[in-house]
């Protein structure tokens, strides 16, 4: 049911401009709804291509408060592109985790929990869009295609969106304990079709 | 990504008494945080057993806030335990669908749209525990260890819990759109272990 693991907030970011792209804090504030400042933050959001349920632009629970990357998929997705790096800020990225080289996979209702107490309540896997392709792309002019090749070799690596469980405070540096969720075993052998 | 059902609201409940036993309406009222005047309405909630993570009786946020049943599932239980029902009631449930015989499979991110536009957003299984089993045993007092049997055989068929992506009304009866999710393809075939 629960599977205990450790991992490190090796960076943490905010994007408190009208762009995505986040920069380096030596702490982020968390509470219900995200990180006060942040572009994501809020109980609700408007309704976009991800939500393809609602007409556009409809007031929606904000669900996707928080990103995090995992340093190592970052670093797996940039070997699939030929590039020397692929930055947590260009994707957005809130936090930075590394100790998880699958963070992606895990599973919807995992937690992690920060020293201060916070914590975040995964809601799953971030799928790739062109926006941050874009980003890349302009690092890198020479290389060809980047931000669609980008949202191809990011698929199920581009890491997870999570909402505020438990406010509190993150520091670059924290030790978080991941608790990391998986259904009853009964469930797996039952499928939904 | 998205796989698109249909599914009947066939009961909708509130449990509006310090017990969580539930009673038919002829509507509900859906808002950020779950059902006004129902018991387990909220945006925060406590911690409890179903949180380790946290200290029970810290304030986190409330991501049970409506319970949702199957009718098919109810009477695959009510079969195994061999009892003639197991009522929506019972379980505390404040909505019972008709048309998904696997609604506790589907995976968290789903979302049930009604024609208020009130929309739920599936955070997952509601894993049975053992006081709906009490009261299932308070109705059949000639049955043996009900309670315990119920944990049991609700695994996996006790349905799911949701928060509220979109308020409005749910009224007994309304065909709601469940939006399945299932994670891309690429994720599937890496775990995380």
């Amino acid at each position: 049911m629960w599977k205990k693991r450790t991992a490190v907030a090796e960076h943490v970011y905010i994007a408190d401009t009208a762009s995505f792209v986040t920069e380096k804090q030596a702490k982020i504030v968390i509470d219900y709804g995200g990180i006060p400042g942040d572009l994501h933050f809020g109980l609700t959001k408007k309704a976009g291509a991800r939500e393809p349920m609602y007409k556009r632009g409809t007031e929606i629970f904000n669900r996707r408060q928080i990103s995090i990357v995992s340093v190592e998929e970052c670093l797996e997705i940039a070997g699939r592109l030929n590039i020397p790096a692929v930055l947590p800020e260009w994707l957005g990225a809130n936090i930075a985790l590394s100790g998880l080289p699958d963070l992606t996979s895990l599973r919807e209702g995992s937690r992690i929990v920060f020293p201060s107490g916070a914590s975040l309540l995964s809601e799953g896997e971030n799928e790739p869009c062109i926006q941050p392709g874009e980003v890349i792309q302009e690092q890198f002019p020479d290389k060809p295609k980047l931000a669609s090749r980008f949202v191809r070799h990011a698929m199920g690596r581009r890491g997870i969106v999570c909402i505020v469980e438990r406010p509190g405070l993150i520091h670059q540096g924290d030790q978080a304990e991941v608790w990391a969720y998986s259904p009853a075993a009964m469930k797996d052998a039952r499928s939904f079709a």
